[in-house]
């Protein structure tokens, strides 16, 4: 299985008037963590884009289990959790010097420019090849 | 049971490349919620915290059920879903002229300005009994 | 001279570990502000961009006055400070129960969907008639 | 003079409907700008804080060049610009592969705990003298 490590500090715009990271800035994380996956596999997302394929997020989650601080240096850890026809999840998990902060999970359909949903096998088979294998824990794809 | 209505104009800053809302922002709109459902029990969020409450996001979650576009006129829509002794979960709705955007959960730990947990029932009687007067559909509380 | 009054609430993503407003949000609520202003107007930023027109922003500043805490009630007034072939003005004021909590400016280019400047009296000589009329206090337009 | 170069991706989160960076988050990299040019003094932020000086915007601005766009490596480059005895000014410029995208400044007050100012040669002679020396080119300060 490829995992993916990418490294995050904590910026003031991040914390809230509790002293502690916004609890919505996780989300944006794990955006990082799942372009940056991608990117570890070969690919970009941004690349995909102009392919004309979507991955918007469908369904999200997140729990927090350890606050954040300003400056502090997190770690998000990314992963392919499910890939089916038409959708895949990604599985995170931010920690700080090895304590964990936080963990979630994001849901994506494909889509193409018009947002309609796409069958990845049919619409980008080497992408649905390489999806898999990343999978399989064979990163070589 | 207590709900409450609130609406909220997507911001250019709102959007994405994509053209669509950011996913992370519904986490936001569903901290407004929540802030006007406690407003709309008489109370007000700044004042629990001036008296030594707080109420940390321990858990949230959200599905993306039709994308938002700037300028859209949403509704928020906010209300209590369970109180325990130590935590509470409020549920919501995002719409858009009626149809339905996005829904989610939040669910929050009771602490005291030391971040350590409390019983809301001994921390704060009034507030647990207009909980669960708000619970059981009596505003009044 | 048109001027708009827009109100806005702060919101806890808003502050950040200072306790108080994190001062690029102010950018956030300027766009609040212009939009309100143009909808003022009898007009939609919305439709202008569906009619070929954008307005990016090319140059903007803010003083911080009095910090601004959160759940705070704002009012953003707005005016249109100049207008010239190719760009415009919009000046800001952040109010909280009277007091100056900041102020500033932004300037935008009048540029098409390909992001190329447009002498705005060509492009849409409507807007441009509304824009003077406004600049010169006479929201009939 | 000490110069900071800090690289920044540029986020899905930082685009807007227009497809480029939205205009707030440049005052968003030029924080990180600064903290990473404190810690190439060899001092942390986070650590002035916690000796009770902080540093709140009191005024900024930034002209807009060139869009960025998703996933660009843009470099923020960092210098101080002025120092006074109850204030200063950094300056700015972001550059993607050599070009230049925006520039700015932010000035900053000396303040305290309470939020109310104070010279800095009295309060940390130490970071008075550091910054000095910045200024005139000698890093080792």
């Amino acid at each position: 299985m490829l995992i993916n490590k990418t490294d995050i500090r904590v910026r003031y715009k991040d914390t809230d008037a509790m002293g502690i990271v916004y609890y919505a800035n996780y989300l944006v994380w794990f955006e990082v963590g799942r372009t940056e996956w991608i990117r570890s596999l070969g690919l970009s997302y941004r690349d995909l884009e102009k392919g004309g394929l979507f991955l918007p997020v469908i369904k999200a989650s997140c729990d927090y289990k350890t606050p954040a601080h300003y400056d502090d240096e997190l770690t998000v850890i990314t992963w392919l959790e499910s890939l089916r026809p038409v959708r895949l999840t990604f599985s995170y998990e931010i920690r700080c010097a090895g304590q964990l902060i936080a963990h979630g999970s994001t849901e994506h359909a494909f889509v193409n420019e018009e947002g309609r949903p796409v069958v990845l096998r049919k619409k980008n088979p080497f992408l649905w090849r390489k999806l898999s294998r990343a999978l399989e824990n064979d990163p070589a794809g």
